[in-house]
């Protein structure tokens, strides 16, 4: 078929293991074959007992998308629903899978319920969908498509300790504690919030971050975010990066928003947090993590 | 002062008149006084029976904004408080007038109920609380800042045709019928929706136009907004201009867009609307047009 190095998809399932069996579909947008052979080598001899399976979607194309809604739609249900797998991984972000996270909620059966679902960015849609219907374990964390960037091998090897189940002290958000967590691009919750996708955060500490937007952008985002934040345990913020150049200084930086807009909206500002839309991205488990993380 | 082609703010809203004495903030970002003055010149000849009085803070500068704040805000409440004036003109978006639309509506008296409120692009936040809380006759249509365009003097000449009072055919959008309607860009309307500022707007007519985003933004925005418009009498399209090239096309216009969403809300798409971020840009009377618009 083309794409030697990844596992074959329809067999791996079958598969008996003592293996993490990680089913990887792209809600939003495409991924090349010769990513997902590189971070399946990585894999291989990085973490061993991680047993990759890119879903042949990951390379489909259409328009700006993996692949039509519909096709987009069928590929993350076969992942989510095989119980063979133990993990869905989100290939990469890039815009999409809020068109198609309701009716991914909707065909979830009783396999999907105990997966993990990990991705962030575009992905956040579909996490945020996972954790209001109570499905699975989403959490924020690297993607494959991820191995691109500088440092993004320990990007990928994060996200598969933590898909592994290795309690590792630096896979997951250092802040984490026993309060329940989310974390989110803040484009991506802004653009939730108001839909019917949107979780009930209330008693949470939210983690945002946010990449390539203009500082006015991020006023307006918290601005539209806010109303819907008023009873969170608190927000932390993280990284701020690609900022575009604007035509004048905006006046504030990143953080005298977040803590100007938390101030408006009665919520307290924790500080930043260790997430961002790059390698050293961190891990948030949503709700409580289980296992807490190690110290 | 320094700024001698704008009509003195402090004399002009004393003056006697069969004048249309038009009061002009800037909620967001600042304009020149070169600006102020030549649009000043232009009414002082196309439209004599309209008085200009720029408001000293539309040239003021914090940052990004036209002052911070408490400045803006003051000078927002200067104009629509004032009974000399029959008409707020907002004089230019590019972000800020939700940061104060909340407090500048809870700060209006009873003069600020008997005028026209014109602008449009981030002027959408402030015309959206003004309608939401039943604040004066709210309007969408051209900005002094608009003379820097081609067709710019149309532009103005619209706005101040408008603001007199003259039902001119060209005038307002020409779709206009006995059901009410309003403008929004989609970006502000998308960012407003499940904020206290969003007015309500069932049985509207809703028209939308956007400017310099990616057409998988576009449709981010339809997601996010799509939920707060179902019980709308139909949904219109304006015009959708400087789109930026994305690395790949999107694979749908934006009208496609703007149906499938329509489609997808159960919401009647009516077909374009003689709006923009161009000179040609029409009027739209928020709610029922009083008179009702020349045929």
């Amino acid at each position: 078929m083309g794409y030697a190095l990844a596992v074959d998809f329809a067999t791996a399932a079958a598969n008996a293991a003592a293996m993490t069996r990680i089913a990887i579909c792209a809600p939003a947008r495409p991924i090349t074959r010769d990513l997902a052979g590189a971070v399946t080598g990585l894999a291989a001899s990085a973490t061993p007992e991680a047993e990759l399976s890119f879903h042949p979607q990951c390379f489909g194309e259409q328009g700006h998308f993996a692949g039509d809604d519909a096709t987009r739609l069928a590929a993350l249900l076969d992942c989510a629903n095989d119980p063979g797998f133990d993990a869905v991984w989100i290939a990469r972000g890039g815009y999409g899978s809020n068109r198609i996270a309701a009716a991914a909620i909707a065909g979830m059966g009783g396999a999907a319920r105990d997966k993990i679902y990990l991705g962030y960015s575009d992905g956040g849609y579909l996490l945020a969908a996972l954790y209001g219907a109570g499905i699975g374990r989403p959490a924020h964390g690297p993607m494959p498509v991820d191995l691109g960037k500088s440092g993004g091998e320990a990007a990928i090897g994060r996200a598969l300790e933590y898909m592994c189940g290795r309690a590792v002290a630096d896979v997951c958000e250092p802040s984490l504690t026993t309060l329940p967590a989310v974390a989110f691009n803040l484009t991506t919750l802004a653009m939730l919030a108001g839909t019917p996708l949107m979780p009930d955060l209330a008693g949470h500490v939210v983690m945002v971050e946010e990449v390539a937007e203009h500082l006015y952008a991020i006023d307006r985002l918290f601005f539209t975010l806010m109303p819907h934040l008023t009873d969170i345990a608190g927000l932390r913020l993280g990284r701020v990066s690609a900022v575009p150049e604007n035509d004048r200084p905006f006046g504030a930086t990143a953080e005298d928003i977040a803590r100007d807009w938390c101030r408006r909206g009665g919520v307290p500002y924790l500080g930043r947090a260790d997430i961002g839309h790059d390698a050293a991205n961190r891990v948030v488990p949503f709700g409580l993590a289980s296992p807490p993380p190690a110290p």
